[in-house]
Order: C-alpha cells, then structure tokens, then sequence
C-alpha cells in the first residue's frame, strides 16, 4: 500500500492539472493530503460507492471555480462539486481521481435588501449562518433541513433541501430566484432574477436547483425572504396506532388548516430519542404528532381545531405546549431523531456494528396512512426493525431502517426492505425521495418513477448542457 | 385574391396531412374554414408578425394530441399550440402554412382532491372554470390573470402567468406540482408529482411552465390548491406623485407587512376608467394604490399599519373600504383599466385610429420610485401618452404606451418609448417581462437580458427537445 502511495502521490505533485490548479489558487486552495483526500470521498449516505478524489480544490470566487472547471476540462479529469457533505443519497460522493471542488472557502454574504426581500449568497455559506443574518433585518430564510447547522446553501439549492417548515413555506426551489452557475465550457451562465416576478425565458435557475451537481457549479445564489412569523403554539397528539396519525393528518388537510409544522414520529424513534435524551416522551405510544400553527391571533382557535381532529381520529392524548419553552423541546426531540435512531441502531447489535439506512419517500397527503401500515408490513415481512419519523403534513416520511452490518444476511434484508419501500411509495402515487435527493442511492428507482421517456429527456439536458460528463459522473443518471 | 385562394383550399382539403389529421381526429376537429384560420392567426399582442395557419386542430385527448404531433412531424409541418389567444406577447402567433393545435376541446377538470390539496385538469380548462369547481371544496386557485375569465390554465402554464393575488401567494408556476407533456417525437412525457414534495430528477415541470409552447404541448396539468383564504379588508391610498406611491410600496415592504393585493393606478388610467364607468375615483391624483389584507383577526391592524406607511410616503388621502361591495367596487375598476384604456386609445385620436401598446416590466421593488420617474420621463422625451398600472408590490408595472396607428410617426415613437422602458428596466436590476412573457414581442431583449450564454443555454435545451424546430417555431428565441 505505501509503495504504490508514495509513487502515485510524486506522480500527483508534478501533474499538468495539479500544476495549472495551483497557478490558478495557490497552493493553499488545492489539497492533496491522503487523509483530506479520504475526508472528502463521501457524504453521509450509507449504500453508496465512492472513489479517492485526485485533488480537492477550494477556490474562493466564481473566477476560481472558472479556472477549476477549464483544468479540469481541458484535462479530462471529471469534477464532483461538494459543500458540507451532508447530503443522504450520495450526490456528493467522489469518484476516484476526480477533481473536487469544495464550496467552503465561498462563504459570503453579499447582499441583503430589506425592501426587495432577496438575499445574495456564495454556495458556501451555512444555512443558519443565513438564517441568522436575515433575522437581524426582521427578516427570515425558510427552508431548514435537519443539517441545517452545518449544511450550506449551496448544497441545499443543489439537492432541493427540505425541511420541517415546508408543510406551509415550501422547499429550497421556492425562494431561490436567481443563480450564477459556471458551465463545463467554463462560461459563467446567470440566470432568473432579483424581481419579484420574471418570466424571461426558460426557467433555467429552477433547472439547476435539484440538479446535484450534475449540470453546472453554482457560484452565487440570490434568494427570496419573507417577513419574520408571528410567534407558533404547539401541541403534541398520541396515538395509538401510525394509522390513525396518518388519518389525523388528513383530517387536518380536508378541515383547510395550514399547520406550520406538522411531524410525526413513531414507536421505534420515541424510545430512541428517550433513551438518548430522557424527556419524558410517551414511549409506550404507537405514533406521535407535532403540529404548530402560526397564524397570529388565529392561534389559539387553529390549534384546537387540530386538537378536534387529532381526538376524532383516536388520539389516546393531545396536549398543548404551556409555553415557548416547552414547544421549544418538543422541537429539539424532533431534530434528535436522526442522532438518536443512528445511537440505537449502533448498539441494536451484539458487536455495535448496528447502521442506520435512512430512506426517503412521499406519498401524496391522503395515502399517509397506507404508506405508514405498509412499512410496518414490509418490516415484519422482512424481518428488521424499521423506525418511521418525518414531514407528516407533506406526506413525506423517512423510514429508518436498523441494519447489523457484520451480518450479510442483515445488510440483505435492510436493502429488501429499503426497495420495498419504494415500491410501494410509487404505487401509493408517490415519489421515491421526497427531499433527500437521487444521488447514486436512488438512480434505478428515479428511472423507474419517470419512465423511459423521462430518463431520455433527462439525458438529452444532460447532454446538451454537459456533453463530455464532466460534472458530478454517475450522479442521478 | 380569390383567384389564388381557391386552388390553394382546394390542395389543402386533399393534402395528405390533412388527410391523417382528419383520419386521426375526426372532419369536426380539424377546420379549414377561411375565417377559422383567420381567427386563430393571433393572440392580443400587438407590433407582433403573425400567419395564416393551414389547418386548425382541436383535439380531444392526450392521445389525439399525439396524433397531431407526429402527423405535423411527418410532413415537416410546424405546430402552433393555442389556448384561448389571450397572450399579450405573440407567443400563440401562428406561421404561414402551420397546424394551429388548439386545446379549446381539452377542457375537462378531471380530479379534484381535498385531502392532498390537488386538481388534475386538462389544459383546455378556464382559469374561472377551475377556480369556481375548487372553490366548491372549499380550496383556493390563486393565480389569477387579467384574462382570468376567458384563459385556459394550459395557456397559463405556458406563459407562467401572474396576477393581483402574486404578491402574496406567487404566479402559476408555484402551483403546478406535474405535467404531462407530448413531445416532438410524439412520445408522451409524465414530468412532477402528486406529492406536496418531490425530488427526483431535474424539475421538468418548472422547465415546460412558462416555455410558451416551443418545448412540447401540454395536455395535463396537476396543480396544487389552497385553503380559500379569509376575507380580507381593502383601502385606497391618493397620492400626489407615482413616485410617493412607489416609496409607499418600498415602506409596506420594509415593514414586514405582506398585503394580499398591492396594485398601481396612475392618473391616466383613473382618468380611463372614471371615463369608461364611472365610479367617483379620484381623476385629480396622480396615482392610486390599492391595498388588501387577509390576515384574518389581525387584517384591521395591519391594514391600518399600510395606512400609516402611506401616509408617511405623503399620501393626500387615505380611506378603507367601509364594507365588501365597496372593496369588491375598488378591485372591479382595476380589472377594468386594460379595456378602458383601450377605449381611451381608441379616442385619443381624430380618426379613431388610437391603439395601445402594452408594456410589461419589473424591478425590485425598492426600484419602483425610480421606473415610474423613468417612466414619466420617456413618455415626455419620447412625446406619447403613457399610462402606468400594474402589481406594484411585486415591482411589476404595465406602462401602457397610447398611438395613433394612422400615423407611422406616432408608432415610431410608440416602439421607442418602448425599447426606453426596457432599457430603463434592466438598468434597475429589472426584467424585460413580469408576466407577460417574450413570445414574438421581446425576443431581443429576452436576449439582452440574459446575455449570449443564456441564449446558448436556452439554444442547447431547445436543440435537446425539439432539435427540428417543429414546436412555435420563431418564439421566444
């Protein structure tokens, strides 16, 4: 292993590419470490392949990326752009020998406007670095996906981050308006707007959001604002069977409520969460369901509605938050499900070498309930333990499933499991990811999701925009 | 004239395409009738280049849509796709000698789903058609085009369409969740959801909204639908320069209020209106803002917090709506400026050859003092009458420029006080078009605007889809 390191790396040091990277950002801007080349192979996903990256850059400006992507084109070394490595489907993972070009030195703020309501970002910048900026203007960014401490806006607009607030404000897509994206010519293309409306041309910004890398590197982001909410009321619902959560779920639907926030976890992510933080969650319950309103002085009235529903549909309990405090920790449960679940999935095992694979599916709103029994179908019929929390009110949940990763027979089941899933997500109507993205985790089920005419429409964009598969190869394709 | 008529009706009724369109569709779908074409050779746009189709289809369903479509394709014919030619951009233009596809005959509403908060229509639909049938479940379609009446929300989909309520809830794009789409080669694409969320694959839904018919023809649209909202509460705020009203709209902004409406009218449109029907609106102000809220309990405070802020912008008066019929009285004279405009037009001039050239920009919003300034100042320079009304919360304004089609010297300077607003636009960081879209009458500044890699990009994807130019051939590009 050292012998071939060490030619291989002298080999590296004195390449034509490395060498027109470094003319480019200096030396500091293009890391060749063994041990930060392994850092930056792969996001968080589980399933999926990676390769050792040739190099990884961090260029600081659009001109960087520019000269990034020229190198690396006119060297025929692929790129695979990154930001946090956070992601869940792969989109991120490297490839071996590829060039990879890391957001995190592009950590700006350019512009905030109070009056236009637009933020003007780098890809770098943190998502609750944002948050936090736009706060001190009265002022909010939405879109907050669970990583949303470390995950950067740039990779949030590539894979169309979601999050708990969507069930009222929406995904990533609706508040970016406009983009600067460097293509594999090494053309800088802008697209959208920095106007509230804009219907010139194509809707090409739109086009690259979602797109993981595939068809461009986004170097500057311009996103939408909205005023900062009236304060929330919250409360939790018990029940006594997922069904019944599922049918509360419509219920609130049908009835015209707009929650602004609208969580369920299950059985299996309650003891999870109670064992990791003891917080006097009811575990002996089959579903919990977090809902919040925002709506003013509307409140009180909207949030007992919810509380009517919840009780029609069987709710064993349904209680109100007393204070800010109070909904405040029932929030922090909420976001320690994915630690929690990864903390019991690890000690699930003799040997500790219990994993999590984290799956991702919508159905639309209605199909909640048949989705949540057929998971505990599919669970019992493939015999693991499978943990269900997510975005109830978008009908997008997130089936855990516990894994023993030394025992093939294990890994097999959890991978049955995870395709059975999918299956029936897209017989229930749905989607197979709802915010977590294709990746390299979900390519055969987008292509069966959209069809042969959908793969070739997706390959000729590809193709026109990228002929020679220079970014992000393997991805979502 | 008639001479070269008859032969050529006479060839067409036996051309072979005709033949298969007849074959495929039916005589009664497929009309020939001189006047027909004549009436489907155009939308409402004006200083547009428009032809005489050879053949009008009306197709029933997806499946005779692919018909057309693969006849047209066959014998190289191109294909105009029209809905109910109420564009104000060209963008339904037909060609000499094209197959006009009309979706006038697609127009069934085909599921209406409470629980999921979704519609599937054909796109033959009238906006007030699907309006009025969700409204009946207790839903909400916001967007709502001045053609609302009359448009099809195919048509919609097509140019992206705004409206009044865009201030608040966004244009049509944020409301369709999936499309299905024929292709050039016939083959019929699914692209979206049904989901509230989704992220697999690039967005070809957003890619196919707004892409004016040059992409593939829709033949099905799920669009996602609302709660109906409160009632809301209106006023009236007089001011005494557009300006002041512009700075008002960037304090409202400011504020962190979110009005439901927020639109313009300066004096000339007053003056319009008051003539056309008269209704006691201020004629002696220089500009009009309208404003509502439905904000529910909390709607009274705010609307007194965009009282104050108008006041403080210098507003001579301003007055609340004392009841619904008199809100409802305000909002039906701003549906009412474009016809009386064009009555105004009509008579400005001894011959009655007076016409309208409608315009369409946008700005961010803290930018709109300056473009209504702008504004005012070309109608001077450029010496022709322009009346100014439009979305002013969104920064969308509709100069509306007033010439006397009798003289050619009156239409030079008609179409130069338009190429000025353009300019004007992008200078402030705006677009060429809010909402009306490029079709025929802004592909140079489409051009402009997004420089000569959007155009590429926009050439690439056109070439990738459509790579024999058969769909609206010369539009938007």
């Amino acid at each position: 292993m050292i012998t071939w390191r060490r030619p291989s790396l002298r080999r590296m040091a004195g390449s034509p590419l490395l060498d027109d990277l470094r003319a480019a950002l200096g030396d500091a801007a293009v890391l060749t470490d063994p041990d930060l080349l392994r850092m930056h192979e792969r996001d968080e996903a589980d399933l999926c392949a990676a390769g050792t990256p040739l190099v990884v850059t961090r260029p600081r400006s659009t001109e960087e990326v520019v000269a990034v992507v020229r190198a690396a084109a006119r060297h025929g070394v692929p790129v695979v752009p990154q930001g946090a490595r956070t992601g869940l489907a792969g989109a991120a993972n490297a490839v071996d020998g590829a060039v990879v070009l890391s957001t995190v030195a592009m950590d700006r703020i350019l512009e905030i406007d109070p009056v236009s309501r637009i933020a003007v970002v780098q890809p770098g910048v943190v998502n609750a670095a944002l948050a936090g900026a736009v706060r001190e203007h009265g002022l909010w960014y939405p879109p907050d996906p669970g990583s949303w401490e470390s995950s950067t806006i740039g990779g949030n607009v590539a894979t169309n981050a979601g999050g708990m607030c969507c069930v009222k404000y929406g995904v990533t897509t609706e508040y970016v308006l406009g983009l600067t994206v460097v293509l594999a010519t090494g053309e800088v293309l802008r697209t959208g707007r920095r106007t509230a409306k804009g219907v010139a041309g194509y809707d090409l910004t739109r086009l690259f959001v979602g797109s993981e890398g595939t068809l461009g590197v986004i170097t500057e982001i311009t996103v939408s604002l909205r005023p900062a909410p009236a304060e929330s009321l919250t409360l939790v619902a018990v029940f006594g069977s997922t069904a019944a959560a599922g049918t509360a779920v419509a219920g609130i639907a049908e009835r015209g409520l707009s929650p602004s926030l609208l969580e369920l976890l299950d059985r299996v992510h309650l003891a999870a969460i109670e064992a990791y933080r003891p917080m006097g969650l009811r575990t002996d319950a089959q579903a919990l369901l977090l809902a919040a309103v925002d709506t003013g002085s509307r409140a009180a009235e909207d949030l007992a509605r919810i509380a009517e529903v919840c009780e029609a549909a069987g709710a064993d309990e349904v209680y109100a938050a007393t204070d800010a405090a109070e909904a405040a920790a029932l929030l922090q449960a909420r976001r320690l499900a994915h630690p929690a679940m990864e903390k019991f999935a690890a000690g699930a095992f003799p040997g500790g070498n219990g994993g999590l694979v984290i799956d991702d599916v919508a159905v639309p709103r209605g199909s909640l309930a048949a989705l949540l029994d057929g998971v505990a179908r599919i669970a019992a019929e493939c015999a693991v333990p499978i943990g269900v929390v997510g975005h109830a009110g978008d009908g997008n949940m997130h089936p855990n499933i516990v894994v023993d990763r030394a025992d093939p027979a294990s890994v097999e089941r959890g991978r049955r499991a995870f395709d059975e899933i999918m299956r029936l997500g897209l017989e229930l109507g749905g989607t197979c990811t709802g915010e977590h993205g294709v990746g390299l985790l979900k390519r055969d089920w987008l292509a069966r999701e959209i069809g042969p005419v959908g793969v070739r429409v997706h390959q000729a964009i590809k193709a026109a925009l990228d002929p020679d598969g220079l970014f992000n190869p393997g991805k979502m394709l």
